[in-house]
C-alpha cells in the first residue's frame, strides 16, 4: 500500500503539483493516472497527482518536476515515501452538483479551499466548471462561493468606506477607468481600482495604464497609494486577490463557456477582497457583447444587485449602449491618447464622456456627494473643472509615472493603413469583434501600439473615398495580417437608404 | 498570427500532444494554456495544445514532447512553424450537451472522431463525461454515441453469427468466463470473448486468464483463435477496439463517475466491435455491487435489450445475485484454481457452477442449441460430460498454455493467515468491499498468488474459532498490510440470533 522511491527531479515548471511513477509501481501502490498520492521526503511531505508512464521513469524511481521537488526540498537520487491518498472530498461535491443538487456554504468552502491549495486536477476544475455550467447556483449559493473566493486569497483593508466600479467586458475601447477613478478619487471618495489585462480583447484596462505608470503593486503599496490620492488603477494580476478565479478560467477558456454563477462570484468576490462596499456595475448591452438584449441586461443586474445585499455591498449596475466601440481607439497606446486628452480638457468622444461620467456620476450619488439624479452633471463639472485631470497626474506619479506625460509621448505603431468606404451613404454597423479582431491581428494588445482609430462611427454620412478607419501596427508583417482580415471581414458597414432591390426572376440581391 | 520557432525537444512520453511556448510568445500568437496550434515542420503536420511557462522554454523557442516530437519527426534545433486554430466544433457540441439539448448523430460523431485523433485535452474530455453525467441521452443519442465508438478503432470480422456476454462488474470472484466460454465453444457457437484487467478491483478476467495461457494478441491472432476453437478468453486491452473508451475513463475515474450514456455505450461498442449479435449481459445486483436493488438492475437491463435492438445485437440480460463473492476465491492465482476445478469435473462452488451454466444456458437458447427454458440444464450436462473441459483444454493450447496444466501448477502465495470466528452463530454477511479491499492489500491484482479464500458465506453456522477466511500474500509487508485492514474492516460477520440487547439506561447496544 506505500513504498519507498528513488526521486529523479525535472526542471520543468508546471503549474501542477504532479509526480510520474512507472506503471508497474503504480499498479503495485494501488493508484493510476488521476489518482493522488502523499510522497513524504526526509524535509517536507505534499499531496500530487499520480501521471503514470511506461518508459519516462523506471521501477522503483519517481519523477518530480520543479513544483513538487522544490516544496519537498528533494534532489536527485533522495528516497522519498509514497502513499496512496483518498480523493479529495471536494470531488463528491462536484459531483453532487452534477446530479443538480444544492451545496451548502461548507461545501462550496471545501472545493475553493482545495482549488487553491492547487490539489485539484484539470479534470476536476472542468469537471466544476461544467457542473456550474449544467447545474446553475441560487444566489444563496453563489453569496457562499463569493465569500469563499473572496477569503481564499489576500484582502485589501481599508479605513472607512470603499468604492469601486467594474465593467463586465464585451464592449471594444471601453477606456472608462482613466476617467471614472480621477473624479471619484477628486471627489474625496476612496476607490482601489484594480483592472486586468487582455485576455481575448485587443486592449485590457492594465495593458493601457501601463503606458502612464506601473501597475504592478503589492497590496501594501496600493494602500499606500490609495490612502494618499483615494484612488489607485493597477493590475489585478499581480496581487493574490481570489486567486481560484484564475484557476477556472483555465477551463473556462477551452471550453468557451462562462457560467452565470461565476460570472458573478468572479467579479464581486474580488469586490469584497478590496474591501469594496459601494459598487457600480457596468452592463454593456448589444450585438456581439456578452448581453444581446436589454432583458438578459436586467436580470444579470438583479443578480449583481441581490448578490451584493447579501454580502454587505451596495451595488447599482448600468446598463449601458454596446452597439459599437466607446469611443474611437482600440488597441493601448491609442486608447491611452484618448483617454489622456479626455481626462485633460474633455475634448474626448462623446460616448466617453457621457459613459464615464453617468458611471461616475452614480459612486457620486451612492458617497452623498451628490444628490439623485445629479451625479452625472456634477462630474461633468469635476472633469471640466481640471480637479479630475490634477487627481489623473496624482494618481500617476504615486504609481511612479511621469504627471507631465503628453499624447505625443505614447508612441503608436509606425505602419498604418486607411480603410475608405467605396460607396457614398451611411456607416449603419461597427462591429465589435470585427474591430478587435483586426486590432488583435494588428498586434494588440502585445504590441502597445497597434490598433485601430474610427474616423467614423454609425450614422455617420460618408462619401466615397473618406477614410472609415486607421488600422496602425508596429510591424509590417502585423499590418499586413491585418490587411487580409480588413477584407475579409468588413468591419465598418456603409449603406445607401435602399438596402436590397428584388425582382421576379433573381428575389434577393443585395446591393452594398 | 503566425511565427517559427526553434524546436526543443523533451523525451517524455506523456500521452497528450502538446507543446509549451514562452508566455511572450504565446501572447505574440493570440494564443493561451489550453488554445489550440498547428505545429507545421519540414516533413509533418499536427495539431497540438498549447502549454505555456516563464522559465521552461525562452522566447523564440518551442518544447516538443516525445509524442509530438516523432509525429513532426522534428529534431533539437530544427526550425517548426506554428499557427492559432479555432477551437474543435466537438466543443460546442459538449457546450451544447451541457445545456441539456439532444445531439445528432453527426454531432456525436465529431466528439468521437476528435478524441480518437487524440486533439481533445484532458479538460475537455472531463467537460464531456460530466456533460453526458448530468445532461443524460436519449436512448437515439446512445445508440449514436455507441455505432461512433465501435467505428472508431479496429473490428473484428467472423463468419456467421457471432455469441458473447459481459458481466457489467461489481461483485468479486466473478471468474464465470473460464467456464461460459468452453461451454458455448463447444456447442459450435462461436465465442470471441474480451475481458479487461483488474481496474479498482483485486482480480480481472484478463489477469486471472493469463495463468493459464497468453491473453495479449492481434485481431487477426483472435481470428485464427476463434475459427480454430469457436472461442477465445483474450485481454481487450491488447487489440484497439473502441479506444476512446479508455480516454473517457482516464476521466471517469478521477472524478468517480459513471454516466449511464457511457455505462451502456462502452459496454455495447466493444461487443459491436467483435461482431456480436447474440449477447447476455450480466448485470449483479447487491449491496456495494454498481446495482443497490433490482428496479435498478430492470431499468438497466431495459436500456441494454432496447440499445441492442437498435444497433441489431439480439440482447439478454441476467440479473444475478451479487450480495457476496462469487464462489469462495478472489484474486489471479486463487480463481484460477477454483475455476479450473470447477471447468474440469464440475466440481466447484455451486454459486459459481450455477451462475456460469445460467448465462451459458441462455447463449445456447438465443444459438438455438437448447430448447428455451432447457439452456441452463444443457450448459451443465456440457460441463458435467467433460466437453467443455476439452474445449478449455483446445482454447488454452491455442493461446499458447499447456491444456495439462493442474491446480497445484498455479502457485498461490506462502505467505497466509486465517480470520476465525470469535463466537458461535451464523455468517450474516460477506463484504463485497471488504473482501475486495483485503485482497488488494494483500497484493492482488499484481501479486497473482494473493488473495482470499473464503472458508464460508453467508448463512453457514459456525463455532468460535472456526475458520471464516484465509488471506494469501507473496510478499510479508503485504500480508501485514491486509491484516491490519482485516482488524478494521471485519469483512465476513458472525452473528448470533440476538442482534442486539436495550435497556434503559443504555438503550442500544450491539452484542457482537
Amino acid at each position: 500500500m506505500d513504498g519507498t522511491f528513488i526521486a529523479r527531479t525535472f526542471d520543468i515548471d508546471f503549474a501542477k503539483r504532479e509526480v510520474v511513477l512507472c506503471s508497474d509501481d503504480a499498479a503495485d501502490l494501488g493508484v493510476r493516472t488521476g489518482s493522488r498520492v502523499k510522497v513524504v521526503s526526509k524535509k517536507a511531505a505534499s499531496v500530487a497527482i499520480v501521471n503514470t508512464t511506461k518508459k519516462f521513469v523506471k521501477q522503483g524511481e519517481i519523477g518530480l518536476f520543479s513544483k513538487i521537488s522544490k516544496e519537498l526540498k528533494a534532489e536527485k537520487g533522495d528516497k522519498v515515501a509514497v502513499h496512496p491518498v483518498d480523493r479529495p472530498s471536494s470531488v463528491v461535491f462536484i459531483k453532487k452538483k452534477l446530479a443538480g443538487e444544492k451545496l451548502d456554504a461548507k461545501e462550496i468552502q471545501k472545493v475553493i479551499d482545495d482549488m487553491v491549495s492547487e490539489s485539484m486536477s484539470d479534470i476536476e476544475i472542468s469537471a466544476w466548471v461544467c457542473a456550474l455550467e449544467a447545474g446553475g447556483m441560487t444566489l444563496e449559493e453563489v453569496t457562499s462561493l463569493t465569500t469563499s473566493m473572496a477569503l481564499s486569497g489576500d484582502t485589501l483593508e481599508l479605513e472607512g468606506n470603499v468604492y469601486d466600479k467594474h465593467s463586465i467586458g464585451g464592449v471594444p475601447g471601453n477606456k472608462i477607468t482613466p476617467l471614472i477613478i480621477p473624479i471619484v478619487a477628486a471627489c474625496g471618495l476612496k476607490i482601489p481600482k484594480t483592472s486586468s489585462r487582455a485576455i481575448t480583447s485587443p486592449s485590457g484596462t492594465a495593458d493601457m495604464i501601463e503606458l502612464f505608470c506601473n501597475v504592478s503593486f503589492s497590496l501594501a503599496e496600493i494602500k499606500e497609494i490609495v490612502e494618499k490620492t483615494n484612488g489607485c488603477m493597477v493590475w489585478g494580476g499581480a496581487v493574490n486577490l481570489a486567486p481560484c478565479d484564475d484557476m477556472m478560467i483555465q477551463a473556462e477558456f477551452p471550453l468557451d463557456l462562462d457560467p452565470r454563477p461565476l460570472l458573478l462570484a468572479s467579479v464581486m468576490s474580488k469586490k469584497k477582497a478590496v474591501g469594496a462596499n459601494y459598487c457600480v456595475i457596468d452592463l454593456p448591452v448589444g450585438h456581439q457583447t456578452k448581453l444581446d438584449n436589454l432583458p438578459l441586461g436586467e436580470k444579470l443586474a438583479r443578480d449583481f444587485i441581490d448578490l451584493g445585499a447579501r454580502i454587505d455591498m451596495q451595488v447599482e449596475c448600468a446598463l449601458t449602449y454596446g452597439g459599437q466601440p466607446i469611443g474611437r481607439a482600440v488597441g493601448p497606446a491609442l486608447e491611452a491618447r484618448e483617454a489622456l486628452l479626455s481626462v485633460k480638457a474633455g475634448v474626448g468622444p462623446e460616448s466617453l464622456i457621457e459613459k464615464s461620467c453617468a458611471i461616475a456620476g452614480m459612486l457620486l450619488e451612492m458617497g452623498g456627494v451628490a444628490p439623485r439624479d445629479r451625479g452625472a452633471a456634477h462630474a461633468l463639472e469635476v472633469l471640466m473643472s481640471g480637479k479630475a485631470y490634477a487627481k489623473f497626474q496624482e494618481i500617476i506619479e504615486a504609481q511612479g509615472g511621469n504627471p507631465k506625460i503628453k499624447v505625443e509621448d505614447i508612441p503608436i505603431g509606425r505602419y498604418t493603413f486607411d480603410v475608405k468606404a467605396d460607396s457614398r451613404g451611411y456607416v449603419s454597423k461597427v462591429s465589435n469583434s470585427g474591430i478587435k479582431l483586426v486590432a488583435r491581428a494588428a498586434g494588440a494588445p502585445r504590441d502597445k501600439g497597434a490598433g485601430v482609430l474610427l474616423a467614423q462611427k454609425v450614422g455617420a454620412k460618408v462619401n466615397a473615398g473618406d477614410v472609415l478607419f486607421t488600422v496602425y501596427a508596429e510591424r509590417e508583417s502585423k499590418l499586413s495580417n491585418a490587411q487580409v482580415l480588413v477584407n475579409s471581414l468588413n468591419p465598418v458597414k456603409v449603406e445607401g437608404m435602399v438596402l436590397e432591390t428584388m425582382n421576379p426572376n433573381n428575389p434577393n440581391i443585395r446591393i452594398k
